[in-house]
């Protein structure tokens, strides 16, 4: 599957300088690429490669053009350019539609001619599965789900009772859609259960990595607009509203009913609690723990990064005095303007 | 499935007024509920929805009573009186009994005839599931297991050989229950594996979340006692013991051999190291790190709450700093107190 | 099974002092084990257990023999003897080779004979089970993998496209290998797939914990050389290297293109941000954030120790105010320094 690039550089949006007939078949990095392979330059911390690169072609910055005498594609967001280029190159593997032989599908089921039900995977009745779907191997899907068009489950992959799906969505190995919420109500130190009625919504174009849980609504549904992405071991809890276009990596976990604005970003095991509201272009760095709501755009942390663990010994001993050493520097103002004062006076 | 509202108050232990001859339903929000529909009262935060709830019927407080117009369910637990009438009217859906006819079941495993054993289902030699237990798709019982009655394995579940799981417990997809514990011997660099012979016993009423994992134990075995509450994604390590209706939220890690007492609650992303002794009554907020014991009942927390990130940046630096700042407020204590002296002599 | 207590020693490399016929059937802790069982001692807080232990024979050091009225055996590393021993003793069950009939094999993968592969399994077409592998129930690899020789597939572990698992692995139930790595281009708010093509490759003798999830490459793979060990939960995304004999404790998350070096040991809950450099013999304790690259061997830490809620409070008020409190010190020392020089003029 080779491609001129020519046609990549349409596809990409990029301004070609170079031959348009080259034959690309392949994307790899600056130092692996050969004649017969595109690469690129995000980050200028790289742009040493670019001089001994054996790619057939790059795809950069205008700015970054001078340091590389290969072909070229310009674009002012290269990242993006190569993502479009390397899906060309790369497309999502076609797949003969039907039901295997081993998977068990409900009588009231329905599943789209054009679809694909994998070896050992079990649909639910009332559940719909869309034209283009991919069910994956040993994926599981209760009772009354729809997964929507062209979205691909990739396997073990289990959806509870009620969950819908968008159209075009990936959801990875192992994750868990529509679980229990995590509700209980307390009689006097024993656990009672509270009904999770709500369901799980996704919109069109989410991903949803491996082993994430996205647990049911306890009466409303929990909801991930358009274009969220998930990265893997993510816990979404009940009533939880993701804004479309938020991207959350690894290890994320957001308590019962906070709402998150759209296009925020939150870095790996950043953890907030129940009931907040996030605001539009919120961004979180890694292992921030948000206890309180963040209305305004911005960007905001909360962590203590990792330093030699005597110094972080003597510093965590200091941090429990800190009430104390306060209270001291005030003293010590007061006494040294008193002292000031005296020596004035 | 409509039930009267009498019968609800009386199954809610709750005092009503209006009429019961009213016909339920559903549960609700108070925003979202029609005529046929009950809805809660819990948080005085959300009283303002009283006025408009178009519900009818709505469970709270004596002292909000007079907030509200409709039929009244009185408790001074409300979110239990809640929790109450909404399983009466979301009963768990009954299933069918048998083995599903692509399970794979061992010829020397004991299934009650009251028992489901659902598609893809496989259970080992010389495992035992319950009276009116359900085991969901995909799920993985190895060799030596029990389930006891009632007990619900929502689907894709792993049970590692010889894991004993009580009455009446939940376990939701993915949870993985009786892998090894992380046992290993250094030899000059290299780990060498320790066997794990222990097994994993859960008592009655257990939930465990979506893919948790609960270690067997090195020797003796991993115990989750009767009315322990876990969340997804928790990791309870090889010979933790976890007291009696203790709830853990999303993301908890408990290291190995750390005990844990009755009644504690965890909030979500809290780590224990292992080896702890943890007491009844013990609380911790959400991503606390536990690294000693806490014996006596109380709330205890550790983390740095999320910041504006320039103003975190400036408190971390100067975190790295404390140890000397201390040392120098006590010089500055030393000379003034010296300058003071030599004002006064 | 029974073996004798020579051969036992002779297997730990342990000096044996006692009767070498002495009939050995299993371990047991100091508290528990009987009259055909082998305890150990490698932690001397539980040397109080010696005296009373009802063991056949104790594995411990040289300097806590006194202690102890039972047959010894004697060894540096008394907690490595200990594992050789239980090795000994609960040797890895052994399995009837074959596919089970539930099993779903493509016709063009190749399966060892002497390998098993479960029911409900799934492996795809090139995919390649070596010698002596164990493929347990509902595991699912997709095409093109290799599982080489007496490597072990518990239950419900997925391997996705082109994954390659190394001689002696053990990967536990719900461990996700190979699934796409994290890579987003952003268009104006919008994101756009980038095509992950890499692979994820382990050594030999790599364990994997329960539910544990490992990228594929971007480009190049993701590497987890000889020896590595991951607990359970534990999340490492692409194009990450991790070096022989690193170990890693559960719920760490290793970000994109992190290089980790050999012997390196990462507490739970460890978070580590993209693109670092860490050396070798570096160790991370619990929960500690790392925002930088550590080439040097030692020790680092960072977090918040759980303290009292009330004293946590006040502290967290403080660190917010630091910046402030340190000017303040400044400046006094500015005031205290002249009103000395004063009283000294």
């Amino acid at each position: 599957m080779a491609v001129r690039l020519g046609v990549l550089a349409e596809i990409a949006g990029a301004e070609l300088r170079g031959d348009p007939q080259i034959l690309i078949s392949k994307v790899a990095t600056l130092q692996q690429a050969g004649p017969d392979e595109v690469s690129f330059l995000a980050n200028t911390k790289y742009r040493r490669h670019l001089k001994k690169t054996a790619a057939a072609a790059v795809i950069l910055r205008p700015e970054d053009a001078e340091y590389c005498s290969t072909a070229l594609l310009l674009s002012d967001n290269p990242y993006l350019a190569y993502a479009r280029v390397s899906r060309q190159l790369n497309p999502v593997p076609a797949f003969e539609p039907g039901c295997h032989v081993s998977a068990v599908v409900d009588t009231l089921a329905s599943i789209d001619p054009s679809a694909f039900v994998g070896p050992c995977a079990v649909v639910g009745a009332g559940s719909r599965i869309g034209a283009g779907v991919y069910i994956g191997p040993g994926c599981i899907i209760e009772h009354d789900c729809v997964v929507a068009d062209e979205s691909r489950l990739v396997a073990n992959v289990t959806l509870c009772h009620g969950t819908h799906v968008g159209e075009r969505c990936l959801i990875h190995p192992g994750a868990v859609l529509g679980s229990d919420g995590f509700g209980l109500a307390n009689d006097d130190g024993r656990w009672e259960k509270v009904p999770q009625t709500g369901r799980v919504r996704l919109g069109n174009d989410v991903e949803v990595g491996a082993n994430t849980t996205i647990d049911r609504g306890a009466l409303e549904d929990t909801v991930l607009e358009d274009g969220v992405k998930l990265d893997n071991l993510i816990q979404i809890a009940h009533n939880v509203i993701v804004g479309t276009n938020t991207a959350m990596a690894s290890g994320v976990a957001v308590a019962g009913s906070t709402h998150i604005g759209r296009n925020c970003t939150l870095g790996g095991m950043v953890g907030l609690v129940g009931h907040l509201d996030i605001g539009d272009n919120v961004h979180f760095s890694g292992a921030s723990m948000v206890t309180r709501s963040f209305s305004e755009p911005g960007y905001y942390s909360g962590n203590l990064p990792a330093m030699d663990n005597k110094q972080w010994r003597k510093a965590v001993a200091r941090i429990r005095q800190l009430d104390e050493m306060a209270k001291r520097i005030q003293r010590l103002e007061k006494k040294v303007e008193s002292v000031s004062t005296d020596q004035d006076g």
